[in-house]
């Protein structure tokens, strides 16, 4: 087979690839990320892409989404066009999925119980020596020294745990460590090892995100977090988003792919953390991942097929525990995965590691979390019941489906204010700005109506005397960054189109909770606390976030920001036995409410496309 | 590296092998079995083979093992003599190791519970159509379909079990079998197969002896046996008795290839019985193996190195329960392979499993079982208590360290009678005389003592006129079939030191017995049954082992062949979770009394080597 060179800029990257290769698949062998918000489908001209030497023509399907002048630059798209000969390609700021701002910081959590056992222990063994009054079976006579120093318990024993025992028990002057671990209600000696190994004990916990993977170290012995390292999720490159990424897994590209993008992923963030802690991949004994339903079956190699299509059936909703190697994760070869359960196709591993992480389990006071993505998910209970509910809010929040929407990453627009008609804004990472990122168009809804620019209906006052308001193909838009001040050169623009879109995202979210809170039969006032997690909520603006009516009227101290609850629940989850139990009890008592079936969700959400809703006596504090 | 050929005769069979290799070795990959009895040491003379093309001579060590005309016919020792030319070596009858006539026969069983369950189950669903009223994950709606139809379980379901999970149950129309395993005190969903396969659910019950290995199918649907297939154990190339394989294992060979003999001899009666039977290999979801200690080490890849050294410490006596996959054994790849526990380095899961079998455990009366081999393996008790011990009975029983010894296979000698001075025998196979196995043995001492050529001592009378008597370097011997009539030629003869090793052989065996009764604090006619099983029980003349001594001296009627109890406890064991469970049960109650450390024992054995016994008061009914 004929095979071509594909380089690509500004990385420099180069890759031989075979011919008839997409100019995206190039991409992925040569690891340079390109974005792909509709999972190479061609739609959606997000993997627009320059060819600036070889030959190489946009398709026709693909000029719809590309200017006359980008045309002629040789600009075509990157997933729709096969390579037949040596290219040079230059990938622009615009399609270039650069490493995410990482929400790599923590919930609150409830205190930890000092008596409280992590998931695997080492226990340093002096054994005595056998004697024909005393010659009981080698792994008997650990087990039972086991039982005089952990208290009584029945272990399981694998056979890798008995082969070469012999030896080593002799070998050592009867001086081992046994590795013990917890698997549901049983314990595992998982492996025994020459001589005191207890100061190297590591675990890993990892938040599995759609948009973003992060990886904390924790030191079993002091029970601290040594390490923690994030990236995007290299899934990307199948699609942006959960349900892309879904319909490229049940189509022609399978589930393999997606399965290995995220095992490469979570390798790749433990290497990073062995080598800064200088630490080895022996030395981690176990692994917690949580993360949303569809996450968690690509994780353990499980078809989400049946999860995207009504009546929205996952494989499964608890997770064997396994041994990591077995899906290809590198920590010590008995080391194990366990996957924090679910509770429906919608509310993941990662609500459930959530609501733990924040104690809402706990005790008797009724509080709530909400998880704001591409879903919103929430969750409201207390001591003696939970029920949740899952919506699905667009990907507006997540920087999609908006003109200059972008993620949370470097040169997005995360706050803005509009006084006087003066706007500031600040980016991420002060870079010039690319786009907007959803706390920016959260501030821009807010910042709009607050100075009468958009009417409560999110409409634009045509009439108004504004330069920054002009009409483009008939739909009016507002210039938040001129041309001149941008990284592409192009303008930062609001369009109506996009506050449609923003105004049916809150609207879902905001509907959500509201149906919950009906369902239930609690007013706002009577929830003691609404936790707030997400991509999104680490740089919301809370009284903002209220005033467009997406989080419910009340005390703003009521809310409280928790960043990544995922990851801190699956960190807990590792260091406590009672923390992971705890994870199994929320998943299994919690009720979810399916609303894509509820005629009271459809309701309240024709109810909260209103800038803040259409019944204005649920956000009294708000005065337009 | 220069390699040559080696064809062996009378099989025919032919090998090329690197320069170097001993015959032995050569043998061995060519699949042609030679005896081993030493284990490649060169002390033994097992292995004599005649080069009858091509340049090899007999190395000087061994020239003591060979007479004159031998070394001038081109006789050498396999396993001393390295190949550095083409050969040609004929392999002599003496030096075969045949087909063993195995035993296959079944002990007495205690009645099988009309509602015990085997330990894996078939269950065909029906499952009803996910709704969004009902849509619990698929993994769920198996379990509670089987809750439903089998009693509240909670269950262990591997990765394997959830991976294509979804497009199993979708395209099958929610038919599919799930196959439900026990393990320990819980239940394993093993797989779930498309559509029902009810129909195709076998188990192999394994026998995996020192000296032969034994399989037997079973249908788990008729709970009746398909079939049975036997074979010598392919380790005995390595060693004949269980010492010299360890001894192999422990020194340059090592444990691995013991381990893959063993593997490889029951996949070999696998295949047998699936192309007999005409079902497939996949059919075959589980597996139960009993064996004494060293051979379960052995099958699971387990040294045995620190068994054979006071104290006689083994690795384990439970094992774990595992895929039979992870061990190379070949059946459903989700198939099990259980292993019957062991009590100690020296009493096995063999004879926990005959002493399930013959319903030891099950009653208020006191029963025996003495499993005669090698080893002698006495258990005694009742369903309150047990006791057992372990004798070495050295190799004279199974045809070992006696002049004309040999394994009960074609052409051995089982039955003799001398009256009048003439002596009739029977061969197994009614084939020409080949030597003596141990039923033979036996009898010959009887007929021996009885008929006042020996004495009570074991001493032959010189002074005795009789033709057959003669002197050989020195020592006394019989003939008990001149040269014209055997197959080799040569006489098959008993000399006194023959007659001296039987008699240590079985004065082990009676102390044995002795100092365990006499341990509880019982007298032999307060036993109620003896079972006696073994290689060797399979031939036994009772009341000509009861006149020499060998067993005791009660009513012949209390006395029980139960023949291979090992497998018939491995078969019961598959075919009932309680079976199983009452062999953990004994191996974790029965007491284990160390004889290599106790004095009774030493001095009883003293004692026994006397025909019938010293204290003639032990032996009422013996009158020589």
């Amino acid at each position: 087979m004929t095979t071509y060179r594909v380089t690509f800029f500004p990385d420099e990257k180069s890759v031989e690839v075979e011919e008839g290769t997409t100019i995206a698949d190039a991409a992925r062998a040569a690891e340079v990320f390109i974005n792909n918000l509709c999972g190479g489908e061609g739609v959606c001209g997000g993997c627009k892409v320059q060819v600036t030497a070889g030959e190489a023509e946009a398709e026709e399907q693909a000029r719809g989404l590309l200017s006359e002048e980008q045309i002629e630059s040789g600009y075509l798209l990157a997933c729709q066009t096969e390579v037949h000969g040596d290219l040079e390609i230059t990938v622009p700021p615009e399609s270039r999925m650069e490493d995410a701002q990482i929400m790599t910081g923590e919930a609150e959590t409830s205190a930890r119980d000092e008596d409280d056992k992590p998931l695997v222990r080492k226990i340093f063994l002096e054994l005595p020596v056998p004697t024909l009054e005393d010659n009981i079976a080698d792994i008997e006579r650990v087990s039972r020294e086991l039982r005089r120093k952990i208290g009584w318990h029945s272990f399981d024993i694998p056979l890798e745990c008995l082969k070469g025992l012999s030896d080593k028990l002799r070998e050592n002057d009867w001086k081992v460590t046994a590795t013990v671990a917890k698997d549901k209600d049983r314990y595992r000696i998982q492996c025994i090892e020459p001589l005191d190994t207890r100061d190297r004990n590591f675990g890993v916990a990892i938040d599995v995100g759609t948009t973003t993977v992060v990886a904390q170290l924790v030191d079993f012995n002091s029970m601290t977090v040594r390490g923690v390292e994030g990236s995007h999720n290299l899934q990307a490159s199948y699609g942006e988003d959960v349900i892309s990424r879904m319909v490229y897994a049940c189509g022609k590209g399978g589930l393999h792919p997606l399965h290995e993008a995220i095992v490469k992923n979570i390798n790749q963030l433990i290497d990073r953390l062995v080598e800064s802690q200088g630490i080895s991949r022996e030395d981690i004994t176990a692994a917690v991942a949580a993360g949303n339903t569809t996450m968690s079956h690509f994780l353990l190699g499980l078809t989400p097929c049946a999860i995207r299509l009504e009546p929205y059936v996952p494989t499964a909703d608890e997770y064997p525990q396994i041994r990591a190697e077995e899906i290809g994760i590198h920590i010590n070869p008995q080391g194990f995965l366990e996957t924090i359960p679910s509770v429906a196709s919608y509310v993941g591993g990662d609500i459930v590691a959530g609501v733990m992480s924040c104690g809402i389990a706990d005790h008797p006071e009724v509080k709530g979390l909400i998880d704001i993505g591409t879903n919103g998910e929430i969750a409201i209970g207390n001591n003696e019941w939970l029920v949740c509910c899952s919506a699905s809010a667009g990907p507006a929040f997540e920087g999609g489906g908006t003109r200059c929407g972008m993620r949370a990453i470097k040169g997005a627009i995360e706050k803005i204010q509009i006084s006087e008609g003066r706007i500031s804004y600040q980016t991420i990472g002060q870079a010039p700005a690319r786009g907007i990122c959803g706390s920016g168009l959260i501030d821009i809804i807010h910042e709009l109506v607050r100075n009468g620019i958009i009417g409560q209906d999110g409409k634009f006052h045509r009439s108004r005397k504004d330069e920054r308001l002009t009409i483009e193909d008939g739909i009016p838009q507002y210039t938040i960054v001129p041309g001149e001040e941008t990284e592409t050169g192009e303008p930062v623009v609001v369009a109506e189109s996009d506050i449609d879109n923003l105004m049916k995202s809150k609207g879902a979210v905001f509907a959500a909770i509201k149906s919950l809170t009906d369902y239930i039969g609690l007013s706002f006032d009577q929830i003691d606390t609404f936790y707030v997690a997400g991509g999104f909520g680490n740089f919301l603006n809370i009284p903002k976030a209220i005033a467009i009516g997406l989080l419910p009227d009340i005390p703003v101290e009521k809310i409280k920001f928790i960043g990544n609850s995922s990851l801190t629940g699956a960190r807990l989850s590792l260091l406590s036995e009672t923390a992971l139990e705890k994870c199994v009890n929320i998943s299994r008592s919690m009720t979810n409410i399916e609303l894509s079936n509820y005629q009271p969700f459809m309701d309240e959400y024709i109810a909260a496309l209103f800038l803040p809703h259409t019944d204005r006596k649920l956000f009294p504090s708000v005065h337009y």
